[in-house]
């Protein structure tokens, strides 16, 4: 008797969820919730391997554990590589009679760290701590991006426990180059486009709306960079001696900077604006539904003022823009001397939206820079060309750089994901493009496909800064999406 | 009959050179060729003893060494010290029926050190190179400013082997904070006014002429310091997801500093140029006689261009300056990462010429910031301050600041060292002021003196840069011009 009743449970148990009718959502938090401890175990020995360009050896460690990561549950992995670049981590899983395939594209690459600039000094040695009153794990890609990968690994594990069978065929693509600007990305999915296409591209990266609510998102800003340099005295002079007369690259790079914005942050960059293509009335909708949050995150960031001359944040990254990242000359604080320095340098980054040419908007910049006189060249200046030209600034054009891309909302498989991720969270945000770049259109391209961004991470995550954090209740949330959206049919 | 002929060498040698009216100049000659190797050798062991603030017990170690090489000259020697300073190497020799008393001041310390910007790595392991058939020593100091220190010692050495007698008062006054900004020097010698008082100063620091030409200078610009921060958001944002609304500290910057100079190098903060001290004939005399060396440094600094719309680098210095000597802002280059900054500070040095007082000059370019919209507060901002303030500046003001000074050119004492110069090194250039600063208030406030600046080293010493360096001839030279100094009357 005893015996039997224990296989009922047994039997029970297992069959229980999808008898019971519970959702991919509701399984994936009563996994969740049962495996915390052993869940925040395993994800901190994820983050605990240290993911940078820098690093390749360890970025390799990366792929090699999450191929493993995935045959342990039974899906058919391997890496797709090419020579010298890291390589994509893929997964396939086949399901019998599915009319449709969804592809999870995540990274597993993290953004450069200053160890210095974190508090513990480690990006790379995982700590719980709690903010707010709720906890946040700390490392560098706890949410930019291997929190999406642990998500869709423990979504996986959560529909299998409960038995709850897929219905499309899935398909994983891990990449591991995204923080440089996933240079080989279009070439490795070319050559392997069978494996990779799907109905639709997944894009798990980025942050949730900073309301906090689920967010869909159809598009991502394209990106490009440049470096400027420009020059003064071919060494540091001394100041007095020579100040009032050699030229101060510092003071010229400033020069030359403070006329590509106005005060209001506008860019004054001639063709900077040309080409922009307008939303559409579904998308101008969803944005004016969208929460606007711009005074909690002025208060959160320490703000006085914002750019965009009354316009909300949700509108502006519906623009181009141009950052500057980092600024460099001589030295400041306890380490200045008296010195001209001889040169100064400038990282920029421009995003894009779409009908914006990332290539042509480079060019732009430097058309700009040479209507402010500079001779421009592409790799270090000879002494005749820095005594033969008045003004010279020196451009590296990063040539990883990328499109926008937007996918119209109406189209049957966006609804489809909508309603898949409703079923999971409830009241969910729709914006037409993301801030931040990912590359949708070598992935459009190779795979033949649409692409849809649904993020999981917290918006304040310290994302591409020092003290990187996911807020762990947004990865359990982001488990019951993944789940959801694995269980798509 | 041969020891008596041995004898009577032994006192010709001694007592020629008085006997013969050879010159200080000559005997300093006679005795650097004949002891080259061994004064090289002597030189390098001083400079291979670091002399930079943040290393205060070496500091303190080139001190020590200083007395002990006085005294070994017979030199009555001390240190002069209050606490929590670098102490001043003091030495005194009194001459009997004496009727006027020479200081000479050098300074032993010597401007921060970046290793891994010099040639070797080690600013502090001196190294004999070529350049352009001549010889060059290496190392920090070698031109700023301990070969005038050297200099001096050399030259007491030939006059005492020559037997030439002095023949007014000596003293030395060596400070070990210049490149600090001296600002414990005033104070030390309030303390000792009886011991530093003399009828001139002798400042023994600086370059000659880009001529190669000895120079008398008979000023030094002033100067001040401020270190400017301003301030984006409380930490680095991801450019893409806050790019357009999140102000740019990095941009801020530039567009603030660009407005403080125009295209020429005029600067444009209101009030810069106030009450600036005409020169008077002679000087203006001095100064058309002086080589014109812009062409020839243009080349030599691989510059394309300067400011100063036409003028010549000698009647620039003659004018106050901004001037940039670091800027900094996120990461440039392969640290370069996708952020918004935080910060972005700029340190500047203002050089002051006579009639413009430091401190007014300070607030001159915070009243500038003031005018551009800035709330500038002294310590570091709090968040209410931050959030309650469109834009806001810390500007940390160097108190180690000092006003320019300028010795007439007709007074005796002024006539009496161009003479000795002269008599040392021929045709000699006389400039008004020259475009470094030293404390010259400060000495003649606290020893009741007038001062004139006899620099040795050569122009293009890389003085407060990477592998600063001295060109052995000006060194032998410069013992010349220090023993007709040190035989004055």
């Amino acid at each position: 008797m005893r015996a039997r009743l224990v296989v009922l449970c047994w039997i029970f148990l297992w069959v229980a969820p999808a008898l019971l009718g519970q959702t991919p959502a509701e399984v994936a938090r009563q996994y969740t919730t049962a495996h915390q401890a052993e869940l925040i175990q395993q994800f901190s020995e994820f983050l605990a391997i240290p993911n940078v360009a820098a690093d390749p050896a360890n970025l390799k460690r990366n792929a090699d554990v999450l191929v493993e990561m995935l045959k342990k549950r039974g899906v058919d992995s391997r890496l797709l590589s090419i020579p010298a670049s890291p390589s994509i981590v893929y997964g396939k899983i086949d399901v019998a009679g599915a009319q449709h395939t969804i592809v999870f594209y995540a990274h597993y690459d993290g953004q450069p760290v200053t160890p210095s600039e974190w508090e513990g000094g480690s990006p790379f040695t995982p700590t719980i701590r709690e903010v707010n009153g709720e906890q946040r794990i700390y490392a560098r890609s706890a949410g930019d991006d291997k929190a999406a990968i642990f998500a869709q690994l423990t979504a996986l594990d959560a529909l299998q426990e409960a038995k709850i069978p897929l219905r499309a065929n899935i398909r994983f693509v891990w990449e591991g180059e995204e923080e440089a600007g996933s240079p080989h990305l279009e070439q490795i999915l070319d050559a392997n486009r069978e494996l990779v296409h799907g109905d639709v591209w997944l894009i798990c990266d980025g942050p949730v709306d900073q309301s906090g609510k689920q967010t869909v998102v159809f598009g991502a800003r394209g990106d490009a960079h440049l470096e400027i340099t420009v020059y003064g005295p071919h060494h540091g002079l001394h100041s007095g001696h020579y100040g009032n007369w050699a030229p101060n690259p510092a003071m010229m790079l400033a020069q030359l900077l403070a006329g590509m914005k106005d005060e209001d942050g506008r860019v004054l960059v001639p063709h900077f604006y040309d080409g922009i293509a307008p939303l559409t009335a579904m998308e101008r909708e969803a944005l004016a539904r969208a929460p606007v949050n711009d005074q909690m995150l002025m208060g959160s960031f320490w703000l006085g003022h914002v750019d965009g001359a009354g316009k909300h944040l949700l509108e502006l990254i519906n623009q181009p823009s141009l950052n500057i990242n980092g600024l460099s000359s001589g030295q400041t604080g306890a380490r200045a001397t008296n010195v001209i320095p001889p040169t100064a340098t400038a990282d920029l980054d421009l995003r894009l939206v779409v009908g914006v040419d990332w290539q042509e908007q480079q060019k732009h910049v430097m058309e700009f820079i040479r209507s402010r006189g500079y001779f421009i060249v592409e790799s270090e200046p000879t002494r005749e060309v820095l005594t033969t030209h008045a003004k010279v600034a020196l451009v590296v054009r990063d040539q990883a750089g990328y499109n926008a891309v937007r996918t119209p909302m109406d189209l049957p498989i966006a609804q489809e994901v909508i309603r898949a991720v409703e079923s999971a969270r409830g009241d969910v945000v729709l914006l037409p493009t993301m801030g931040g770049s990912v590359p949708l259109g070598a992935m459009e391209r190779a795979a033949q496909t649409r692409t849809i961004t649904v993020p999981i991470a917290n918006y304040d995550d310290n994302q591409h800064a020092a003290n990187e954090n996911l807020r762990l209740q947004n990865l359990w949330d982001g488990v019951g999406t993944m789940a959801a959206l694995l269980e798509m049919q």
